[in-house]
């Protein structure tokens, strides 16, 4: 979906960035998870395929962004040079500003849902959930704390809750969404596993190798900088990120049978090696 | 308007550079164009103002990227220091970031139409004017052209109907797409007006102080980098955006004296003086 939806541009040379951006060895765990929360409510695979492809392209940009001199400075990602390694810092940032601009038009487009309500208010959950007041809010907090006072767990919470769940929260929503559904039953989900998914990522930088990863490890301990995981402890921290994938598959109940595959999802969102 | 939708966010920081970027001493001409648009069809002022402040937001996060130090280096704009001067580049990458999220957030807002339709219509429009087939595919290939070979004239309009015309074409459709009218006129007036405007940017590059234009000056002659008023010469080119002006006012016909004040507006774009 997302190959055919990035084939197009005035510039071959900024096309060819955000393809490298966005296609390849991503775990692709967003646009899953939208398809999955879609079929629940038995949404067109064909309206799920185009949200999740939109939810894609937000991700993409903000590993693209956050990756720069800039930002986190990262020479590595899925075990690929970073977008402004393979091209340079220019076509990095108009890449990541492109992808995102894409997500809306994929999303406005008359192809991703009849209703013109529902792509409208498409568009403005992932805006919310993107923006000052969601994921780039909790990137700017992050950077903050980098420079800044302690952090307590209930700080970087605060922070992780922005930078990194509202997008899950909006791929969990998305189906019900697209159903007109309550979408209370599947934010909780999503609030579990986009923790539990975070203290794993805390996890996985304490202890596996960037050949494992496909990119740099233990670049918090180097920085001095507090996470989840190593103010709880690994045996704790560990034992919370069970917690939540208990809450998490608890919460699906209302779905029945419908929902194992998100099920398995929590289940693997705490298991994964990289 | 848009200082009322710029008030809330996680983090203060960035939303004190969203302002600063966002807010104070622009022309907010494309803003006004939205809303010259909206009257000639009787659109009531308060959608036109949102669909403005999301256009002018886009804007905005041009000009905050376009002046990082891996792309134009700029250290003045509108007689101040750029974002990444007065913040630093990591803020004033998150800040255009978040400045393209919330205008896709405001036009999909219930506020800005009461039908979801030109809302979702909005949106697409305005992420096809501002992604990789629009503004930032311009960008890139100006960046492409002043590192490759000498430009001939037919290529320099080419990148600026993407870099800069696309926006000008959203602004003065916008109030056509939300009337559900005709938008072949405003179109025309717009691509006019939109060559019109840059060989005028060109002009005042070539003939004007920083004092006066509140920017850097002379840019393109120091980079060697060819321009429509250069390789056409400045007589001529001025003539040309005479010309272009006629023609605009001439596309306004069909709306009467309705259009007075856009008539006005395309002299005015020839006749500024920053």
């Amino acid at each position: 979906m997302l190959e055919q939806l990035l084939s197009e541009s005035a510039s071959p040379r900024l096309l060819g960035a955000m393809r490298y951006a966005a296609l390849g060895a991503g775990k692709r765990l967003r646009p899953f998870l939208v398809i999955e929360s879609a079929r629940l409510f038995n949404v067109p695979a064909a309206n799920a395929l185009r949200v999740g492809a939109a939810l894609e392209c937000v991700h993409c940009y903000s590993l693209v962004h956050d990756d720069l001199p800039a930002m986190d400075d990262d020479d590595l990602r899925r075990g690929k040079p970073t977008a402004h390694k393979k091209f340079d810092e220019a076509t990095a940032i108009l890449a990541g500003d492109s992808l995102l601009t894409l997500a809306f038009e994929i999303l406005a487009g008359a192809d991703t849902h009849p209703d013109a309500a529902v792509r409208s208010a498409l568009v403005f959950e992932l805006a919310k959930a993107s923006g000052v007041n969601g994921m780039a809010g909790g990137q700017m907090l992050d950077i903050e704390a980098e420079a800044g006072a302690a952090q307590t767990l209930d700080s970087i919470i605060r922070i992780q809750t922005h930078k990194t769940g509202a997008l899950f929260r909006f791929a969990c929503e998305a189906g019900a969404i697209m159903a007109g559904a309550d979408r209370a039953p599947l934010r909780r989900y999503a609030d579990d596993i986009g923790l539990a998914f975070q203290i794993t990522d805390d996890l996985l930088d304490m202890e596996s190798s960037p050949q494992a990863l496909g990119k740099a490890t233990q670049k918090d301990l180097q920085r001095g900088k507090a996470t989840i995981a190593s103010l709880m402890g690994r045996t704790a921290a560990a034992e919370k990120a069970e917690n939540l994938v208990a809450s998490a598959i608890a919460a699906l109940t209302p779905y029945g049978g419908k929902a194992d595959t998100l099920r398995e999802a929590a289940r693997f969102i705490v298991s994964r090696k990289k």
